[in-house]
């Protein structure tokens, strides 16, 4: 539709909102500086540092862009967080970096603004930099977001996949696989009884409690691949082998019918509040009572345990009792659901 | 075209280059990592720290993604840090994301990835972490990179624009335009005698060193918006006057003419390896002297200098001895310059 307005006074992103004219200096000011205020205001930021610090990096293309339990923005802020955690490492400082195409409506962006504010203000982090950019219709997806996070790392021990150990216990925080099957649902418009909603979450005061107060080895989330990739990666750089048993892993009602009609495996589905945790098994009271006292893992429960390395990396035990190994996928189940 | 090669072989990024599985992890270790060594081969990176740091991010959306000086890459590491030397910092560690359309070719993303790696061993700085996504067809147009960097502030003073004083002196560290103008040539297949080649490059030493032995009270990078936009926003900020003189403005003639056919302004053509600097008038032969000493900067000139606040931010006089307030522009000459 053509219409008679100036394009700036058009309630849509313009190519002009990407230029470094006056219009992108409109948009900073009235959409995105005014909701972080800790910006610089500037290309670069400044603050102090000592110890150890961690860096983790994430671009977000999830389509659709808001889906049950969350939206892109949630999401941005939620996984460079969660990366930071799993490092046993507190995200402080986040960049914000907006790829967004010609035509996405102004008010769609502003929903997203808000999410990303109010997920920082969640997780106690300052986006104190960022970067806006903008592409010709046809040429994106409405938006992509990056977000970068720093922090300092908190924990007291080396929290890394190299230091898992045969006789280490493997907790998951949750059931599995509602990210995924929340976003294909959505993305297929798949009518079901019962909406699935996205685990969509912080994880940092779980895991960052765990490691502060236990002898962690290892923290993983369970995004792209989901656990059976999580645990295959663990287990191939630790070098040893994984036995789960299927019966233990939890999967709502409503995921396991969702992918059993969809003929998914529920344990390669991508989450984005879910993860593994190994650690000694003299440790696996506490670390549960840990988890449940958290609202994100409050669902946490053992799965299974390590061994001497096997011919497989991850065995899962059929409720049969057949062993079934885990490898890999190939490609993906599905695309962009991060 | 249809091949009867799985798609893992052929030659072309694919859905499930971007997937967490099999595939995903070839592209990482075979193209990625192998180019990276510093990376932590992890969603976090560690590091130590002491002292101030400072962070910055950018997204690069720049079509055409190889250009005459330059590429997506390379520009996408010069650009994070010359932002952190404009700011008195030195990049010390950089995350990578990439943002992969279905169906880049694999030598395009080869040539690209050793383009950044060679920047980055030019810049003395080492990627640590990084992400890639690919989306589908049609929804991305090819490759988007985005980099953040951190590294420690190294200089003596404040360098920001709030520290720009009435007497300060303006240089302007080489020709203006030529980014700009070798990007749009290369767009629009425009014939010239002589190829214009983008000023790309990095800033860090010749920055850095300014900052270090000299009162420095500011420098920006001239990207989006130009020398004019970057005058226009230090002179807001720090509530002052600008005054420049058109004849002193380095442009080279073949930039001068291409400009004059297409009615462009050079003053708000963007660079990439360009940038201002205000100090006191006493440090300005030590100033040129430095910057002389240093390729990227040997073309150092004074421009102009700054008043108390006058009528407008920055005002040009031009060759007949006319008064012309530069503003900001609305929208943009030129869309995804970089």
């Amino acid at each position: 539709m053509n219409c008679a307005l100036p394009y700036q006074e058009r309630n849509i992103i313009t190519l002009a909102h990407g230029g470094g004219g006056r219009v992108f200096h409109q948009l900073l000011a009235g959409e995105i500086s005014s909701r972080f205020p800790k910006g610089s205001g500037h290309d670069a930021a400044t603050f102090p540092t000592s110890g150890n610090w961690a860096m983790t990096t994430d671009s977000y293309v999830i389509t659709p862009r808001i889906f049950p339990g969350g939206d892109i923005g949630k999401l941005a802020v939620c996984g460079s967080v969660n990366d930071l955690a799993m490092g046993g490492a507190k995200a402080k400082y986040l960049t914000l970096g907006l790829i967004i195409e010609e035509g996405l409506p102004m008010d769609e962006l502003r929903i997203i603004l808000d999410s990303i504010a109010s997920t920082c203000a969640r997780a106690d982090v300052d986006i104190i930099t960022g970067d806006t950019k903008v592409v010709d219709r046809g040429r994106g997806d409405g938006l992509y977001i990056n977000t970068t996070a720093v922090g300092e790392v908190l924990s007291h021990h080396f929290v890394h996949p190299n230091q898992v150990k045969p006789g280490d216990v493997v907790i998951v925080s949750g059931d599995v696989g509602r990210h995924g099957a929340a976003v294909m649902a959505s993305r297929q418009s798949l009518q079901f009884d019962s909406e699935i909603t996205s685990d969509c979450g912080l994880l940092h005061e779980t895991a960052l409690e765990l490691c502060q107060s236990l002898e962690v080895h290892c923290m993983r989330d369970l995004t792209r691949g989901g656990l059976a990739s999580a645990l295959i990666e663990v287990a191939q750089e630790s070098g040893t082998g994984t036995s789960i048993s299927e019966e233990l892993i939890p999967v709502t009602e409503h995921v396991a019918s969702f992918c059993d009609i969809l003929g998914l495996d529920p344990v390669y589905v991508a989450n984005e509040g879910r993860f593994a945790v190994w650690l000694p098994a003299s440790e696996v009271d506490q670390a549960l009572k840990i988890m449940h006292h958290h609202e994100i893992s409050s669902g946490a429960c053992v799965i299974g345990d390590v061994r001497q390395t096997t011919a497989y990396p991850v065995t899962m035990v059929t409720p049969y009792g057949t062993h079934r190994p885990l490898d890999m996928m190939s490609g993906e189940q599905l695309p962009r659901i991060c």
